[in-house]
């Protein structure tokens, strides 16, 4: 991503985050990560955070999604012996559509990103407003898409070790980010 | 604690979730639990708190002070062989001064509670802002007073285990909360 892109997308998940009445430091401010997971098509498919904490006993951090944007399927796998992260979505403001494994839902509220339909699999549908919480069992499929205001949402969890996702989405690389200093 | 009194405190504390635009959900709100720590003096020591999530691996809770409002002196010990809670307080609205082992400060910026005196023993000062947070190592003493407009605070921790918690003064029960139906 060019550091343009990725600075308009810092200012906009600002723009979410002070509307959910969420105060970040300067720092986090500055520092508010872009992950278009090298897909090349952030505004469809790509996730805005701040991680708070990650230590080797819990993580927490603030998620934004844009307006109907989608973090692809993926999973936390067991890693050394211990078992993949369990991680609790609480959504803050606006709406998000989750999915993970279950009995799929007949229609779904969202779309999946077009051109990506193979890499989506799971349709159990979990619709989270201001106030609702889920907790995704380690190591099970999910992924999910704000509604049309976009989304910010708490993730409480195990400790968070994101090189080891992995992505139904053969084409995605979760790490490392490049800028492109252009 | 009577009723009566645990609901207007419940309420108060819905009244600073509001002003820190956080939202909870009608349960939650139903059972903020109302901490007076058996002293009797909810207002000077005394805590409210939803408890998001509590697993074997994590834990996530929303905490408020009233205003000047005090948290005890407590630590979190080692239990069967893992060890203490470790826990992140991040500021959400409003103002905390924290306290914690190490080198004290000349002058406090809080009021120690009248006739409590020898229960408090740590006084290296952190003060919290909105947006800024502090992470407190397991078996640590500490306590924590909030400023005039009272506040809310996120607390990410390791798994929480609050019947295990030590307090330094000796009068004091942290489980169970008794509720006198009067």
């Amino acid at each position: 991503m060019r550091r343009s892109e990725v600075k308009a997308a810092q200012q906009r998940a600002a723009e979410l985050f002070d509307k959910a009445g969420i105060v970040l430091s300067s720092s986090e401010f500055d520092n508010i990560e872009v992950a278009s997971f090298g897909l090349g098509e952030l505004e469809v498919q790509g996730l805005e955070l701040v991680t708070y904490v990650n230590t080797d006993r819990y993580c927490a951090k603030e998620l934004v999604l844009f307006p109907h944007q989608t973090c692809p399927e993926h999973r936390h796998p067991q890693v050394e012996g211990e078992a993949g992260k369990m991680e609790t979505f609480r959504c803050r403001y606006g709406k998000v559509f989750l999915y993970v494994e279950g009995p799929p839902a007949e229609v779904i509220q969202s779309a999946i990103p077009a051109g990506s339909e193979p890499y989506y699999t799971v349709f159990y549908e979990i619709s989270l407003n201001p106030g609702d919480q889920y907790t995704i069992p380690p190591d099970t499929l999910h992924w999910f898409q704000a509604g049309a205001e976009g989304a910010v949402v708490s993730e409480f969890s195990s400790t968070s070790r994101d090189e080891f996702d992995i992505f139904t989405d053969p084409r995605i690389e979760r790490m490392p980010i490049v800028i492109e200093d252009i």
